[in-house]
């Protein structure tokens, strides 16, 4: 039931830590787990800490980049217990669940990915820029670092918990068309930093702030094809325009 | 706030677990852990897996037996993933946080014991019988062995969560910016429409239907006044640069 999520590891130091993950997966009924060139992959640390889970460790997908491992997703969340200055959209770990786990009678065809960072610096800013919603854990403002495995065991464990309840209503939700993929996403911000630099709104080296600003406006808008479709058209347009 | 919490680790194989269970109360505002002969302690393993919790670590209290380190305590609630022959009352994690819980204002005087048994083997069932309470994290039933720290992460995250220490964060909140206003809306999309028949994307008196759309897409993500100006600004320089 919770097939379409997938955990994604980005560098992973510790080993260990992997295993673990796989452990706090599969007890909560998670299956695919994404790697993002981690340290150290295989290892005995993960297969020992992983402790009857290693069917999730062998399955495991290694990337080169984030962008690679979200491409198929429609929906991409980012685990942060930093308050960053940018505002981002923000769910907790209860709200992502209660928002995208669907009653099986309603399965959701979106590919949700949850994103981890490093054990000591997180994720970056430029990774930030590719999830659509940050994912907060709730925790001692204080000390707020949680063991990689364990961040992800309170994630899955909401998701697991979401998914028994079948009364939960989404509100918001439109679900008409599919809503576009990370990728397709990716293609609509390349194509769309091309024509602004074609019109001298920006240079392209130059211009990550501004995009970062865009970034934010199509992502919190949860485009569908359909609609990216239409801005790349006018993009298209707008193109075709300056070059006669 | 969660001061009337104590955290019992019975007979604990493996001192990282200790180190582990540390940083998972820490993190979410715990602090007295109980234990319950465990196989090694101190040990280096648990202070490098407490990872900065370790005051936790120097102020937790050894004790030779279960009854006495519940000895003080009103309540008690036994872990338990087995299901067990023997009915016994029996509440999840968010049951147990929901119930005894209390507002800070109302704080309660009883203090309430929450006991993890052995990592292979739980509790054993005369020390269930000194536990008023099962307590039982929901997870998949055909691999429901946690690690222990990992159980007291989910355990500790309810708790915390309930105590109300952090505010909700609302979906799809973002900043302080004001949102605009219906009539720098209406502006905005008049700019869009006019560029867009410049570009000879659309004819003015032929965009009924693409201007729903796009207005569908802009009213949906519902833009700060900052992000309009930003947007406008794209508008223009498509203009002067179609002017050029």
């Amino acid at each position: 039931m919770l097939s379409n999520f997938k955990i994604v590891l980005v560098e992973t130091s510790h080993p260990g830590n992997i295993g673990g993950v796989a452990r706090a997966m599969k007890n909560m009924t998670l299956s695919e787990l994404c790697l993002v060139t981690p340290k150290t992959f295989p290892s005995a640390d993960a297969t020992s800490r992983a402790a009857g889970s290693d069917d999730i460790l062998s399955s495991a997908t290694v990337y080169e980049t984030l962008q690679e491992a979200i491409a198929d997703c429609q929906v991409v969340l980012g685990a942060s217990a930093r308050d960053r200055t940018i505002s981002w959209p923000e769910v907790t770990a209860r709200e992502c669940a209660e928002k995208f786990v669907k009653p099986a009678e309603n399965q959701s065809r979106d590919k949700i990915a949850i994103v981890f960072g490093r054990e000591n610096s997180g994720l970056k800013n430029h990774e930030l820029d590719l999830c659509h919603y940050l994912l907060r854990i709730p925790c001692n403002s204080d000390y707020s670092s949680l063991n990689l495995a364990a961040a992800v065991q309170v994630v899955a464990y909401e998701l697991f918990v979401a998914s028994g309840q079948q009364t939960k209503s989404t509100i918001g939700d439109k679900n008409e068309d599919n809503l576009a993929s990370a990728k397709q996403m990716e293609l609509f911000y390349e194509h769309l930093q091309q024509t602004l630099a074609d019109i001298g709104f920006l240079h392209v080296d130059k211009s990550q702030s501004i995009m970062r600003r865009l970034r934010r406006i199509y992502n919190r808008v949860a485009l569908d094809t359909k609609e990216v479709d239409i801005l790349r058209g006018i993009l298209r347009f707008s193109q075709t325009h300056n070059d006669k």
